[in-house]
């Protein structure tokens, strides 16, 4: 038999709790993919998605793979064997980055930084004279970091601007064609308040003109996935069986942060975040990430000295049924992740998280 | 405002109506991707998938990715530049598989058969003499035909055997270990009554031995895939952020599934395929795949002399909220595709079918 069904409180880096709405919408009826219904909710999700990437690019739409799959999907379609693409790598994604841009084929300059600061525009952009794309992580969930794309949009030169927004996209401000960005991922599980699977993903013109013609992946082709959502001539071409389900979720999130107003959402994720990175100091706790670079949606904070990270986190799972993210890497026992992501991004998530690790850090490490 | 709602009953090819458990399952509360009852739901659904796969396959597990996507995955781990692959192409998937293949660097030996015909496993056999991979559609869902697996697995010799079970599993008979099928994909949209979005895979022990050591995809790569679910040793590491919810869903599903009893499953999905493509007759329409080698879950149908295919669908779907499938490629105005999978799979949607599709055919070709 399954498991009894426990539900949680996810203040982990995500999948966060997903808004209602979205929830509600996936046990509506399963629609054809090729339904006319289906059509015109796929159009408003491409047209939502344009709304909160910022962006007027026809190739806006919801991927049928997760976050990682987009970031495949960016890699693919625009670097093959011998291009040069320039990573900046600040934690854990930017790392990912340069695997899959290897496997494509590309000489990756891989450009590392001291985890826990943001991306040094200058020292990516001096890093290779003419590469064909330029990439970095604009809120790396791995160390709660948000760094400046629009200053590498503006020095790109003739480059394409890679950027992963699986962390920002829905709560924090993103303006894909304001800072040029030319080819975006991102995922539903955090901020856009839907269960993980999809990954919004959207490709500028110029991105689409230099796109690699022939790439290895036929599921993540930004040629077929466009004819799919009929980008180029208004005329849609079959390509895979999309998953109707989760895009209706997405469909009701959108809905929902867009009536909320997206202002207001971003508004809410920061005043979230500022709360809890000021409740953490107030208990005299150390944040991880540098000053003015800290993620509103997820913050880092490091465990204290004599404090076991996994069994405070084994406490709030079990007394609270609640889950915080440890850290990455060589910070796996000495940083907690923290995000306020979607309906959890309010004041209340913030008292229950810090009156909760409070209890927890004084009963788990005695 | 999003349209508003329309439940349908979808006869096409796919999505099929899902199973009610599969649709409750969708709303159970998030869970992180790392939570132990998570790990324990996702432990169950691999044991599950592997029975409706007939396969003890250590690598089993739902992809995050569409049946494409899957297929995707078969080729990309087992062929790389130069090596031989024999397709038998009955219809559109097999002619996918092609192209996939291709994209992967294999040298692609194409054996085509007349659409509406099973694979025949003599001329696929004897394509070429030593390839390094043999792959065939079991149940084509273009054509609404089921070939013998089970041929191409007894005479495989060295190579390895990629089969597609899109349109099969959960429904028909499918014995991977049996038949020597090494690597297999298939959707969750048809028999298994689950929202598109999940692809069941299944590699054997062999096929992992010779895999594609350094693929192309890091999304896809059955090696990091397979340390995800703990296939090897047992532990985990952390690849991408699963599915949870449609797993949850998909969990559902198999529990359901395995309480009625496979065998009934399949038993009920045959009798739903008799009972229509004999009604069918009956009305005087003949029926487009070979006999002995119809589809039970697809039934595919010539549209008779003077009838508009078209207008007959349009009128289903606007009276009966009733999707069915057009056909594919050169038969879309001339063959259409009805299916009976997953909860649908039952008299009353046979009777209803019948009773509707002649009642369209009456008044909407008039």
């Amino acid at each position: 038999m399954p498991q009894i069904l426990t539900s949680r409180f996810l203040f982990g880096p995500g999948p966060s709790n997903c808004y209602p709405e979205a929830m509600a919408a996936l046990s509506w009826p399963v629609l054809g993919h090729l339904d006319p219904v289906f059509i015109e909710r796929l159009d408003r999700v491409c047209e939502g998605l344009r709304t909160v990437w910022g962006t007027s690019n026809a190739r806006t739409l919801p991927l049928s793979a997760t976050g990682s799959g987009g970031m495949e999907a960016a890699f693919v379609n625009t670097v093959s064997d011998g291009d040069v693409a320039v990573i900046a790598v600040n934690g854990l994604f930017g790392a990912r980055m340069c695997e899959v841009a290897r496997r494509c084929g590309a000489t990756v300059v891989r450009v590392d930084h001291e985890w826990g600061q943001p991306v040094d525009a200058d020292r990516v952009l001096s890093a290779h004279p003419h590469p064909k794309v330029i990439a970095a992580v604009h809120a790396e969930t791995s160390v709660g970091v948000q760094s400046d794309i629009a200053a590498l949009g503006a020095g790109k030169g003739d480059a394409l601007l890679i950027t992963d927004a699986v962390t920002s996209i829905g709560g924090l401000e993103l303006l894909a064609d304001d800072w040029g960005i030319d080819v975006g991922y991102a995922g539903t599980q955090k901020c856009l308040g839907v269960p993980p699977g999809l990954s919004p993903f959207t490709v500028s013109d110029r991105a689409f003109e230099r796109r690699v013609k022939d790439p290895r992946s036929w599921y993540l082709e930004i040629g077929l996935l466009g004819g799919y959502v009929g980008a180029a001539s208004g005329s849609r071409t079959y390509h895979h069986t999309a998953p109707v389900t989760m895009i209706a979720g997405l469909e009701a999130a959108l809905d929902r942060i867009l009536a909320e107003g997206l202002d207001v959402v971003q508004a809410r994720h920061r005043a979230a975040g500022t709360a809890l990175q000021e409740g953490l100091q107030e208990m005299g706790l150390e944040l991880f990430a540098a000053e003015g670079a800290r993620l509103p949606s997820l913050t880092t904070v490091k465990v204290p000295d004599g404090v076991n990270s996994a069994a405070v986190r084994a406490y709030l799972l079990e007394h609270f049924s609640m889950e915080i993210g440890a850290g990455v890497g060589e910070y796996t026992d000495t940083v907690w992740r923290i995000g306020m992501m979607g309906p959890n991004a309010n004041s209340a998530s913030v008292t229950l998280v810090l009156g909760a690790l409070k209890e927890a850090m004084a009963k788990a490490s005695v």
